[in-house]
């Protein structure tokens, strides 16, 4: 189709673009050619696009409308591609982690560097330091939690709330974790502070005695879950109950957890809501105070926008840092585990407990030593620096924008936190790249389990995902790793320069689930790549980032503020967290459905 | 194409995959399903590959009956991708090279691992040594001998020769380097063994003051040669005099050598015959005496197979251990700069000077320090273990095999080294993913300069590789990438029992140059196949391997024996390859051209 050929974007040497303040970069805002379609309109055109030689041609416009060929595609660049966002650690051999701390042992540090535990019930949600005050104090056990829990559960799912929180938990298994747990408890045994805290699960890593659905009705069929993930390993082996694996976007393949097979997830600040995706079920019933912490992957932000649009906590570590083995492997060089958790605290506690040396990622680079970053101290590490780019900061809805902003005050005016301006080149140009990489690596991961499926068993939304992703061609691919590699130079630029950088989560608030989406699900790319706009560097660089509560929109619905950290950097990340937490959390407010596990 | 769709290989898991001799692994041969075509039949399908739809619909067939729809398209495995061949070093922070040894001391350490000079013109072929003996001695000048040296390419040109070494020299310059030299000579502050020496630089690399053509005709119109690559600067400071840009297959796409533009590189030994590619000009100036060393890119055997054909030693060391700075970017994962010598001590004079730290491969590991071989040793080192796949080093012609056999028992006899069966499986899919794999990202690396190109500006045989090479897509791309990662772990275990691997360097010996190929030149997979059924590994997984000269076929043409060593082990590597030579010296014949440039 050469007559049809686009002009390729001719890109400047990574040295000649300027990243300050006053960069003649033009910022460009989401390009999105392609309307909210649900119901039968959806089906129409996911049988198109699987049409041999129509779909070829619809998919061609598709790609160039969206401007993939005239960034991606036909690109004009020098740089060299880089394939995998594992960072090159240059600390000395004896910094390495290489001592083997147990998970117990680092939680043990993790708890160290925080506050004493405060009078109990001071939080409106649970935090695990409450669930180990109230055990260790026999207040209550681990048994009679998790009865709580199971009957919370039921009621969540009766026909006035239908949550849909779990793709799939066993009570019989949950109980016999408490009952454990509570005979740790009763001989003074407990394994950590962990010990009986309930903990969910994505579907997306194998934690026994489940199957690993991924959200689909077919992924378990084809591929048997046969032992814990190593991250469930880890907080296992602390005691924590693992209380079943939570719903997600199918195959985690869109933005909004709405899910055909398992029901559409919904924000306990508001059921007529989304709780977003792919990480729809652990935000949610961390939010609902069933949980306060769960795992989750974040590829493209599946861990930090539901935890923004549901109220709590989402940190994604540095790629690499927790091991990816035992995770369904839809994608290779993007995606990685995070956590959801109701504080930053508690957010921490989960991160010292799965983090640790990792094979599979690990064979060419050393590990740093996992830090654990300043909580204790009566006043914040001064002269922190946060990078700023105000037309990106902007390019979102009054209300987050209004929130964020007073936010970021805050950190300045009680710390005297200094905010530099800067700009970051290409950014919707990395948010395109990232989806050509994720989705490549997506359909050559289970592209041939799906052709030997009955395509009824696949949702109709995520059979148009798989389309576009299976249209990718390797120059493509290559172009979107010359892409990484740019934007890789041009955050170590900004990093020369600033701390973290900042952002709202989101774009936009949890918004309606619509009437019509049950069966189909829904494709709203305009909506969703408002609430991706913030994610793509934490997963297509590799850099650890944090997204935490600072407000609420005038639905009530909450508002998220990410810091996105160098790499390794996840100490100053959370401090920085944390900080800005200690300014926030007198005003966190309690969602609509909520339980309360430990009260009376 | 569904209804064509091909039922792809199923691949074990490679911890089921025995490698052991009596492996039930299938040795599957070349299964090359395109005719030898030349002439007008180039021309006719280089036009029909580049017709909009029926052009791809042979695409679609050249790939399918080529197995890549059966081996990699379509292929179930569940391996990761590997994408970069670097290899993760473990030794200790004071063993990396960050000492910043000069290229000078380098060569100064390796002329220590040397046994004392030998006589003068004890060689046929002058060697580095050789040259320097000479000029110290005041025998003759460097300004002499570049004289003479540009009197043999006059030579060389005249319509009864048309050998074709070089793309371009610059006589002006290279006496201007001589005079220089001479003048250090006279003052006794020649800067180290290699000043005066002259040294030919494929035209893949920068080197002042020549443009850089990659073989084409337009390469150098579209990107300035603005400096010395990396590697010829590490030369230039050691004083070799840069003889000009040798001569190579159009954009290293090819194995023959055989190019359009610039001429077909004729073998020393035999002028009717191919030199071998891509890098067919340095290999012949080597054998023909012109100069004692020369430096090329192996991206595909491009260094090996036509020193095998040329009777020279070829040497190709780790992935990332010479700067890949200043070389053309043809490809990112599969090409290393690589060296042609008349003997092994030549390869590693040549080798000490320009390994070093390379930034560009190296953000990701430390690199390890640059060892220098045992050569001065009265005896070998004992207990070497060769690994040998008998199906595979049978499968080559009969004169080949039976020489390389020989070979072979002259190192067990004299040095009481054991030979080790192993089966190393899938060899002709990591060929075939070798391809997509190079394929994929010479397109992408050139494809928009490309495509503003008046075609008649590309060669026709060109042409047709590069539509091949723009076929391919994001999941062949991957799969490839996953294949290299099961390679990397047969050749793992290969190395747990083994230390080198030992095979024939190529499947055919120098073939005849057609009348028909001049303008067009020529398609031959057949051949082209059998040149490289041993290089893959060197390439893919980035393993260091070296060619050594074992004999000679019935017709008085060069066969090559190849080692492929362990990563980072050239030095192992090296001792091995002296070793042979030692044994095989005394047989080594003069080529039918040849110029004595130190005799009288």
């Amino acid at each position: 189709m050469g007559f049809l050929q686009t002009k390729g974007e001719i890109y400047k040497a990574v040295e000649d673009v300027d990243v300050g303040p006053n960069s003649n970069q033009f910022y460009l805002t989401d390009n999105v050619k392609a309307p909210r379609m649900a119901g039968f309109l959806v089906k129409v055109f996911a049988w198109l696009l699987e049409t041999p030689i129509f779909g070829s041609i619809m998919l061609y416009f598709l790609k160039r409308n969206n401007l993939i060929h005239k960034l991606v595609t036909f690109a004009e660049l020098q740089d060299s591609p880089l394939y995998v966002p594992l960072h090159y650690y240059e600390g000395g051999k004896e910094e390495e982690n290489q001592s083997g701390a147990s998970p117990r042992e680092q939680v043990r540090q993790a708890l160290g560097c925080m506050v004493a535990p405060k009078p109990l019930y001071s939080f409106s949600r649970w935090t695990i330091l409450d669930y180990s005050t109230a055990y260790n104090s026999k207040l209550i056990t681990p048994t009679k939690v998790m009865e709580r829990f199971l009957s919370a559960v039921e009621h969540s799912s009766t026909p006035s709330m239908q949550m849909s929180f779990f793709i799939n938990f066993d009570a019989h298994d949950i109980l016999r974790q408490a009952a454990q747990s509570t005979h740790r408890y009763q001989k003074g045994e407990a394994l950590s502070v962990l010990d009986g805290v309930p903990i969910g699960i994505k579907d997306e890593i194998d934690c026994m005695p489940y199957p690993t659905t991924g959200g689909t009705k077919w992924m378990h069929k084809v591929r048997q879950c046969k032992d814990d993930a190593e991250c469930v390993n880890c907080l296992r082996s602390c005691g924590a109950i693992l209380v079943g694996k939570t719903n997600m976007h199918e195959l985690g393949a869109g933005t909004s957890g709405i899910n055909p097979h398992h029901g559409t997830t919904r924000n306990p600040y508001n059921i007529g809501r989304i709780a977003g995706g792919s990480y729809s079920g652990s935000a949610a019933i961390v939010a609902a105070g069933l949980c306060p912490a769960a795992l989750g992957v974040d590829g493209g932000g599946s861990v930090r926008m539901p935890a923004a649009l549901c109220g709590v906590v989402g940190f994604k570590p540095s790629f690499g840092r927790v091991s990816h083995s035992g995770v369904l492997p839809l994608n290779w060089t993007v995606g990685m585990v995070g956590i959801l958790a109701g504080t930053v605290e508690d957010a921490l506690l989960v991160y010292a407990a799965i983090s640790g040396p990792n094979s599979s990622h690990h064979s060419q680079t050393a590990l740093p030593k996992l830090c654990f970053p300043l909580l204790k101290s009566p006043k914040p590490i001064p002269n922190i620096r946060l990078a700023k780019y105000g037309e990106w900061f902007n390019d979102c809805n009054e209300e987050i924008r209004v929130c964020c902003s007073r936010a970021l005050e805050k950190l300045q005016d009680n710390y005297g936190w200094e905010t530099i301006e800067v700009t970051i080149p290409e950014i919707e140009v990395m948010r395109l790249t990232h989806y050509v990489t994720i989705g490549s690596e997506c359909s050559t991961s289970i592209g041939r389990e799906l052709e030997k499926l009955n395509k009824d068993e696949v949702g109709w939304d995520a059979r148009v995902a798989l389309s576009v992703y299976g249209s990718f061609s390797s120059q493509e691919y290559l172009n979107a790793q010359r892409i990484r590699n740019r934007q890789l130079q041009f955050h170590k630029r900004i990093f020369s320069i600033a701390d973290v950088i900042v952002t709202p989560t989101t774009g936009v608030t949890a918004y309606t689930i619509g009437n019509d989406t049950r069966h189909t699900g829904e494709l709203d790319y305009i909506n969703g790549a408002a609430l991706v706009r913030y994610q793509i560097a934490g997963n297509f660089l590799g850099l650890p980032a944090i997204t935490i509560p600072v407000g609420y929109d005038n639905s009530h619905l909450p508002i998220g503020l990410q810091f996105i950290g160098k790499p390794w950097d996840e100490s100053l990340l959370i401090h920085i967290a944390f900080s800005m937490q200690a300014l926030c959390i007198s005003q966190y407010k309690n969602p609509e459905v909520y339980w309360d596990l430990l009260g009376n």
